[in-house]
């Protein structure tokens, strides 16, 4: 059996791994436009910052390992630009190849969003992408820069805005919505907003509408003001990466691969997973495109699985994150209330500010918002401070097992107190909504 | 109306504060035998090692919070000494008195278990129990002693190994079984065995048959050895405290008041709530003792409630518990291997060793144990090292919701790299699992 891979970041490596783990004798072959493969862009910002001092130390392993040590026939620096029934065609080398296929993935990735401005012609505009070379300019350009706008305030803006501070920059990020990290709900979104203010020149509320300079960059126009700046790093977003994929297989509402449980797409025999497919979001239970390295992984491992002939079912993801700025930490499982509205459930919702562990310990103060349906259901949990990962963490295995207000009070969370207190952040957001759902 | 209750403690003042709340006008009045309430002994070695400088910092509220805010009826230093039908007879300040009840609660926590050896006339050995008076005895002795022997080494033991040589002390920890925290499994106690044999003379395996000295200790004799010390802290567990209940309510197995999942006894219109109370272990679906501070305050919560004649119940308790010895963190959740055999399950259980954040962060090893039965039902996780807390907090929301070994892989755990990993611990330990329950 002949199995392509097309992309060999996270979705791609596991499912090419699985699919040999399981069928030892079959021929797997990984197709990487880039010289990498299992490239993690999530490190990216602490490459930036010069925390994470070699590129390669982002990748899990590298090309060799796959070959020799998993039997992969990986191909880096090849671009798939064909793909049709039992076969496809890639650059290698300036050379067209033709390859035979039994069974396909589509591990394609996301890319970046543009803006609508034009900017192609100017130089020190960039964007943060997957492909981790893109990581070394960024950084090359920040270093012999002084002002730097970033635009977009989503995690990888956040992220990139803490690393370039880092380096010494003077930096301004420009966000379009009224508050950074637009996703979360207002009450997480203003402590996260007051921390960034600290370090960087915020500007919310406004859009990019143009660049000026003769080759490079030299000012960034909003539709409210104007920044002077020598680089420019644009994080406004991504989007599925479906060039080759589209019009073979179906994709979905949200742009990305449409696909089953198994991973499966329209096609027999041709599969999706990672950043440009669908899956299913667990809390509405609908279509969603959800672009992150676990869920990325996990789709790889289930696709692997079904290619190789057995069957595993995929239930989805939570979008579930973590980021930080600085001491601030900040995460997210499920739903914001705002994303809940949109989805049209009728939320009630709990915001505490109160203290993550024992009183007599200093420095640990957690904003926390739970939101549920008139049911009691939970549909998300965001928090802001200090303490924020073992509450999503507990977040997430709720919000995974479908649980409700009563289960979040009840769940037995140890108390230790330099971590912990007796009565939980997460118990008593629940305890609060008790009242709106009729419990004593 | 008139309430009871005896024991100011977590479970006895949640609850007071409960019924106060759904009851204004009822008279709850609650008796308890020492100068503090609403105290919290898990803070107990934070005050010994001095981080915590003053005992009043120990408890949550003082008392007149409770009298002129909450309008409870605390009785300090009120001793009862006899409990009948609609009636309690309690000691305070040299007098006895008698109180009419309609409903009643035993809230009368859990006492420091004793040795068999004799030693109550020498000076200079003392237990850790729940009367925070007492932490100031322990401090008080243990600054003017320069060898300390502590007998048991379950959590307390620990806790105070940490916080006696923090002062500076020699100490020698006596534990009678093979490692330290027995309610562990080897691999994992193994771990912090290895930590506390940096700090304090660790023995294993020995009794302690008899102490020695004029007035004061100064020796401590084992089955295979002999300790000289000038102070000794027993620390061999707890027993729940039944005096006043036991011939007036039903006890069960474990010793501890039989209660059904409203918190009621077998007796109408009288309830237990905390340590002196057994509950439901929510692993077996087995009534349990599980002496510990949350579940003592949510079995409060849920008396005062039924008490206040709502309606509400007690799940039971998965004994979650965290703690820590200098810069490892240790917890658990649900059963160990050694428990699970013991209550008859067949295991199948995954021990791992590895990074518990992305690999270019370094410091971050993670040791981590995840019990299951043979249908791949979770039973228990354990942990050591780093990043803890959060796994189990997570652990803790999947075995109060009755997970397997599939949720725990599928569960969407954010990562982000300087916390959390692509492949958690969790989902690795998982994955390892799958295997011995068939899923490819």
């Amino acid at each position: 059996m002949n199995i392509a891979i097309i992309g060999g970041g996270a979705a791609g490596m596991t499912a090419a791994s699985r699919v040999k783990a399981l069928r030892p004798d079959w021929n797997v072959m990984v197709f990487e436009r880039t010289g990498f493969v299992s490239h993690a862009p999530c490190g990216i910002p602490f490459y930036v910052s010069g925390f994470v001092e070699y590129l390669e130390e982002l990748c899990t392993y590298d090309v060799n390992y796959f070959r020799s040590e998993r039997g992969i026939d990986v191909h880096t620096n090849a671009k798939v630009f064909e793909v049709g029934d039992g076969y496809l065609i890639a650059e290698e080398n300036g050379k067209e190849r033709r390859y035979e296929w039994d069974k396909l993935l589509f591990a394609t990735g996301s890319k970046a969003r543009g803006l609508n401005a034009k900017y192609e012609e100017l130089e020190g505009i960039l964007s943060v992408n997957d492909n981790i070379m893109n990581a070394e300019r960024v950084k090359r350009e920040a270093l012999k820069s002084e002002n730097i706008v970033i635009i977009g305030s989503g995690y990888i803006g956040v992220e990139m805005a803490e690393a370039i501070t880092r380096l010494g920059k003077k930096v301004t990020v420009i966000e379009m919505a009224e508050r950074p990290l637009p996703e979360y709900d207002a009450e997480i979104a203003a402590i996260l907003k007051a921390e960034m203010e600290k370090f960087v020149n915020l500007r919310l509320g406004e859009r990019v509408v143009a660049f000026e300079g003769k080759d490079r960059v030299e000012k960034v126009l909003t539709n409210k003001s104007e920044y002077k700046c020598d680089m420019a790093i644009v994080a406004v977003g991504i989007r599925p990466n479906t060039e080759i994929a589209k019009g073979f297989v179906e994709l979905g509402k949200s742009g990305a691969i449409k696909t089953n449980s198994r991973m499966e797409t329209s096609r027999e025999n041709v599969y999706a997973a990672g950043d440009c497919a669908e899956s299913i979001n667990i809390v509405t239970g609908k279509p969603d495109w959800i672009p992150l390295a676990t869920p990325a992984n996990k789709m790889g491992y289930v696709a692997g699985v079904n290619m190789a002939g057995y069957e595993l079912h995929y239930p989805g993801s939570l979008k579930s994150q973590i980021t930080s700025f600085y001491e601030l930490e900040i995460g997210k499982a499920g739903l914001s209330e705002h994303e809940a509205i949109r989805e049209g459930y009728e939320v009630i919702s709990s915001f505490i500010t109160t203290k993550s562990n024992a009183r007599y310990f200093i420095d640990g103060l957690i904003h926390l918002k739970v939101v549920a349906d008139r049911s009691g259901k939970l549909l998300g949990i965001q928090a802001a401070g200090k303490g924020v990962a073992m509450r999503i963490y507990a977040a997430s295995a709720l919000l995974y097992r479908g649980s409700n207000v009563r289960d979040l009070f009840f769940t037995d969370f140890p108390y230790y107190p330099p971590v912990s207190r007796v009565w939980d952040p997460l118990v008593v957001a629940a305890r609060n909504l008790f009242r709106k759902i009729g419990i004593p």
